[in-house]
């Protein structure tokens, strides 16, 4: 049987491009270039937890790095070295075949190195750390946002949660609705080009892992300020043509979690330039909202005008939601 | 019950001193200094394969981090910078408490800022990336040793091996000796200072956390040497003086993992000054052999003069050996 040593070589060593030392020593060597601030972040995901133990592996190696690619779009980092933890059951080959392809693929993607890691057994558990480039001082925190932004976000979010409840059979879609759903949930595209040029433009910016409501909590919470989300402006029409009925539409839109759309605000009058942006990525950016100067409320004007308070519905990672 | 997000600003929150953005965005902020080198390593710590369950949350947290600022000091690089991600079975806030206390002493004790980190759950898994700088070139890699070089160790290995047997039941120590030895495997004492001064005196270098033997031969490996390992050489007098017969107390300094002392070459010429840097550190270093020019070749010189030819006995972490 292979050793872990073995399989990490034959699978994992890639060219890199722009890194001084990579994997094979006590730590690998690189330079951010000069100028650029670093931009760092871990996610850690657990088998059982954040997806079925059965998952094609392929899947799950891009969705491992994906997600973390995210991290760094929303702070308009490029994404440029990464580090890889492992704890695996037994050392699989076919498994580990899979999951470096897609790894490495989404590596490839976005620019990656992969520089270093760790292999070990235990329990499924894929540990990620990304370490991305930004202009010194030109990172989009949470915490820049300003009563009367505008709020954004990009793309279509629901549509992983859709795709979860449609897996796991508690919804039915349309056969193409389904497949786009679950390809959301298990190939996410984190929105990097849109996050380096919104630079210029967001105020505040996260990506939206959790559900738009429990992240957008974090951004009102960061920036001190509250928000009139637009039940009438949110993207509900694609989820509804993908067969989901209006309650589970919703829900996934305003609560889902995994969709790594970017939540972001920005003053009214940068509306033309975000667009303008989204529209050269051939990507939707929707307006939802507004942002207000009542810290932390969140309110949700509905097609009567009415305005109600909203609990943020966040996910905690403590109540686990796949599977 | 508090949730992910409370207990980890609870526990972990602490201040930075030399970081642009800490915890509690999508990624953190800093900048290595100018003509600084980044060293980055990432490990990752699983229940029932690295530590016993139930082992004392505040020497795993010391013992977390330590490991991986072992891992920097073997590079020659400064610790500067680490992020932690954690998978948990429950919420302990106990557990939590301890455990960040153990890890942000060590965070204190080498000049880390914890600057962000993934708390979720799933079976009790510790994965830190850490950070260091080193002046650019002047790393100390693997790669680095000539034949007709010394072979240095640091310390004293083998010490946590046998505080592992002991705490086993599978071997008796004298009182203190059993306390000296469990000290060393929970409380292991990266060798960053002596890592430092070693960056103009060591050719290659490594930190001993497999194995005196398994770890020799990565360097021999990456160095494209052989070594001749003089048994009469060996510090084995401080394990026998502990209680250890003469069978384990060699096993354990030659194949026992976990003492991250420092395994380096150097220049003949270098000895007084691999001695004096030592000395001042009150740390003693020990020449347990010779490189050689036949690559890959381990031989062990017996009492009587003999060469040994010596299987690495390196530990694969794909066999688990604690518990």
């Amino acid at each position: 049987m292979p050793s872990e040593f073995d399989l990490i070589h034959r699978y994992f060593t890639h060219a890199v491009t722009h890194t001084d030392l990579g994997v094979g020593d006590d730590a690998a060597l690189f330079r951010p270039r000069p100028g650029m601030q670093l931009a760092v972040s871990t996610d850690m995901l657990v088998a059982g937890t954040h997806f079925f133990a059965d998952t094609d592996p392929t899947d799950l190696g891009w969705k491992t790095l994906a997600v973390n690619v995210s991290d760094l779009a929303a702070m308009g980092a490029e994404p440029r070295w990464a580090l890889l933890a492992v704890s695996l059951p037994k050392p699989d080959e076919g498994w580990i075949a899979g999951f470096a392809r897609g790894f490495l693929d989404c590596a490839h993607r976005f620019g990656v190195d992969l520089i270093g890691g760790d292999t070990t057994r235990g329990p499924l558990n894929l540990a990620v750390t990304i370490f991305g480039e930004v202009p010194a001082g030109q990172a989009v925190t949470r915490a820049g946002a300003k009563a009367g932004d505008d709020l954004w976000v990009s793309g279509q979010p629901g549509r992983a949660a859709l795709g979860l409840a449609s897996l796991r059979g508690r919804l039915e879609l349309t056969p193409a609705g389904r497949l786009e759903c679950i390809a959301a949930l298990q190939r996410p595209q984190p929105r990097v080009a849109l996050g380096l040029q919104l630079r210029d433009v967001a105020s505040a910016m996260l990506d939206v892992s959790d559900g738009l409501l429990g992240d957008l909590a974090h951004l009102l919470e960061r920036s001190g300020v509250g928000a009139v989300i637009e039940e009438t402006a949110l993207p509900i029409a694609p989820l509804l043509a993908c067969g989901a009925g209006t309650g589970a539409a919703r829900t996934a839109l305003l609560s889902g979690g995994d969709d790594y759309e970017l939540l972001f605000a920005a003053p009214a009058s940068a509306r033309a330039k975000a667009q303008a942006i989204a529209g050269s990525l051939d990507l939707a950016v929707t307006r939802i909202g507004t942002l207000t100067d009542r810290a932390g409320q969140l309110l949700i004007r509905d097609p009567c005008g009415k305005l109600n308070a909203q609990d943020p519905l966040g996910y905690d990672h403590f109540k686990p939601h796949a599977p």
